[in-house]
């Protein structure tokens, strides 16, 4: 299949809660970029953070192997330092391919899980 | 009424819970994908799905008649083989005529059910 | 302001509980297209409901003044028919003057409500 | 980086619920713009709220550094005056360089938080 989508994404909304309840990793509060590519090369997937009171962080970079999705939790970015949690940020998401760029969040901060999704910013 | 949309949806996120709370099937833990054919032909329908760690697999195929709105749920789709619960996954939806996709998710893994949806990505 | 957004809008994903929990009308079970009207021209707005297994129905007339917003509830509809609950549908939503439509739900069968919303789909 | 995304923006759903449950200010029911401004100018914001039976009210003005995001909760508004609660409306955020916008709700009137986000619409 040929590549859908587009090469650069804006996540506005970004929040990693600080805590969750119920069995984990399943129900871990997380952050989720769901990046799917369904083209036959490989996307070099650049990631930059920005925040209401500091300069931004990154790129983090993520590749996405051809014809594959990467759920991609923000908890688990690491390099160059991890996303603090219960903090507000946004996310910048470029890449060398066209990709499509889902985002979504589980909060397990109270007993009942509570969820959101939508389809980011492209241009 | 003629056809409204695009011939090409892309939904990168996608995860059907492993199981439910609550009466059956209402509040089975479903994944759908909502498929509208506002026009006077008969929508030809194909679904291939894309994994994190295999090759894609599809594609599905579906009908939607002229005028007709098909709540898709995934977790029916069985030929060429069911998608497995508990597993990232994303869809790339085409047609031969403009239909318009929306997704949505019920999540009943926990006492109180939890809703997502967005508009797909079209192009 | 002048008429901002678009005549035609789509919502693909449609379905009014059967019922709710909690103190009425606010905890009702309820389907919502938020209507924006940004400009100084009435917006006369016809809506028609598509199904699953049935012809569609509508249109259903709804005025939005100049320069104001509606939260329509499906569930408020009733000429030339009410919506039935508990079934799949999904509706088209056209203004003789650009508008904006963003989709809604709450959902209080269980105990605690759940929320959903998405932007239309617009061409 | 450059400024990414559009000068116009809609939400036209809104609705900042009477009371919540849980810690504040945490699980105070609120309702967010989320704004990236991704440039190096600061983006200077007008948000005008507009309501189903008066006048729109506003415009707000908000700035937003260059390369910051802005969580910016409809609550804390209030020049030139507070939006009522419990109460329908929309808004329209128009900024003089490119930022990108995304709406969130959090409902904790139950003692379950819920969720909602979307991309706003863009023009």
């Amino acid at each position: 299949m040929k590549h859908l989508g587009k090469q650069t994404w804006v996540i506005a909304e970004g929040y990693i809660p600080k805590y969750g309840n119920g069995p984990e990793p399943e129900f871990t509060s997380h952050e989720t970029a769901c990046i799917l590519n369904t083209g036959d090369e490989e996307a070099n997937v650049k990631i930059t953070i920005f925040f209401s009171d500091k300069e931004p962080v990154g790129p983090y970079h993520v590749k996405v192997a051809p014809r594959r999705t990467s759920h991609l939790r923000f908890n688990n970015l690491e390099d160059p330092e991890p996303i603090p949690k219960g903090t507000d940020y946004s996310s910048v998401i470029e890449s060398d391919v066209p990709i499509v760029v889902q985002h979504s969040r589980l909060d397990s901060r109270q007993a009942e899980n509570a969820l959101l999704t939508t389809i980011a910013f492209s241009q």
